[in-house]
């Protein structure tokens, strides 16, 4: 799956990924009142307007993009009938070829990790048959419970070929709080990741291996650094655009051979229709806009990366 | 709900939760040939055999105890099928008069660390309406992204008068891994359970904080050392049993009046009649094999505190 994720960042030139995380006030009023007509103000409807969404932005971007990344707490908000909207977006972006990073950022103690990884990643037993849950490509992990929380999902993703992204620097105002803090004179996260590289050797693909990392756009000195931790990690680029990261900030988290990254972005795309430079679309036309949104933000990385590489 | 609890667990004289942890292999032949005949060897057939193990289950201990905890990963790995028995146990736990922490260990940055929030404690908007997503009444929660990730569970709890089990030091043996490592000549763990403390300054109850910790029975020395720095903390203690903490052990994690800490066990009692000690029982009346297991585990406990307080 890193093979295959790599050669579509290549035949597409965008290492970006879109993030799915629908926000019910992202979702248009026409969308919106369509779901509600049908099943009513329920979680039912509010699963339907965000599928809805959903789909229409797959539709208008998968051509340009090799991935796509829900956010499983945005579906998970509305219970049961969230996760079903969240499976059947998961479906519907592998049916167009799409590869789905499941933002899960699940992690427990080794049993419960293996329940997970098999859930997301795998197939479970059930008598005789077998059944994949979620079937993501990759998922994003926690590490805080040590080697043996993060080693069941590597088992699952050494028999289907799959992969993860761990949290390393996390793209957020307070992740130094643990993350920053000295262990033997090094950070935290150079702890994490120097562990991700090991777990990684492990599982390899052709140039990369199957263990990534998260990495904030937000951090981009960090990112600089764990570049040079990881070499053979990819690292999943959070907090592009609406977080504050921006274009030039992301040279650092690339390898030589202009790979080694992917660069998410979730409210720049799937609300473009909501800023200033999208607004003409209107809310009719927002998947046009996460469209337009989706060219400026390759524009953007390409210059980024050709001014440096 | 931090003072419902303590109330619980002073009127059943038991500071245990029993872990709602089901793999499809603890769950009796009869079972599981009920429900495949019912659903097939389907994730609907799965969902069905642990919803039914579990209803016996509670059934047969809710009158002994003041809390269970559902591993949702244990439900996740069945997919969308699998949560919809999460949810149907949480509720049926509810209307037997028994609290419920989710064992979900989620965290983000703080607009999905929100939307979790939401969706396992507190209300999401749907229009003009809203709804419950999952409604347990505590959830446990992975500090890794400081703060700002934690902090959005805590509001939530707020409005709702629910609560949090933060991990501190887990039972697991890596666990060490990073929780361990010295900043500042203290272990990280140590760190987290000062930020819990403050956390927990914030939103408590009439005697202890809405806002616990997590931290393994198998760890006995670091639960002494946490119990000191989160005085006003309710500790969830988990590995006791057979991840190989015992009854003697776990007199540290609780204070001088007796409170302060409330000891999980999964497999020890939802798999017990598979244990020679309630081998008797035979797989039928595998629900009372968990009620005298449930009967043994407030002894020992109980024997443990009276040596000590």
């Amino acid at each position: 799956m890193i093979n295959k994720l790599i050669e579509k960042i290549k035949k597409t030139k965008a290492p970006i990924v879109v993030g799915l995380d629908p926000m019910l006030a992202y979702v248009p009023e026409h969308i919106q009142k369509a779901a509600f007509e049908e099943y009513g103000e329920t979680l039912r409807g509010a699963a339907e307007a965000i599928w809805q969404f959903n789909k229409e932005i797959v539709d208008q971007t998968f051509d340009l993009i090799p991935a796509v990344k829900p956010q499983i707490a945005m579906y998970e908000q509305f219970g049961v009938e969230g996760l079903e909207a969240y499976k059947k977006t998961v479906d519907y972006c592998k049916s167009k070829g799409l590869i789905v990073i499941g933002d899960v950022k699940r992690g427990d103690i080794g049993s419960t990790s293996a329940a997970y990884a098999v859930g997301h990643l795998g197939k479970v037993q059930v008598g005789s048959r077998t059944y994949a849950g979620f079937d993501e490509d990759f998922a994003t992990v926690n590490p805080y419970l040590g080697s043996d929380g993060v080693k069941p999902f590597i088992e699952v993703c050494k028999e289907e070929k799959k992969g993860l992204f761990i949290l390393v620097k996390t793209s957020n105002p307070s992740s130094g709080e643990f993350q920053d803090r000295l262990v033997d004179g090094k950070p935290l996260y150079e702890l994490v990741g120097e562990k991700v590289a090991e777990w990684g050797a492990d599982h390899c693909g052709d140039t990369y291996s199957y263990i990534g990392a998260v990495v904030g756009a937000t951090y981009p000195e960090q990112g600089k650094a764990l570049r040079k931790v990881m070499p053979k990690s990819f690292i999943l680029v959070p907090g592009y655009g609406a977080q504050g990261g921006k274009g030039k900030d992301l040279a650092y988290f690339f390898n030589e051979d202009g790979l080694g990254a992917i660069v998410n972005s979730s409210r720049g795309i799937i609300a473009a229709y909501k800023q200033e430079a999208y607004a003409k679309y209107g809310a009719e036309h927002f998947g046009e806009a996460s469209r337009a949104a989706v060219k400026d933000m390759i524009a953007d990385i390409q210059g980024a990366l050709e001014a440096v590489i």
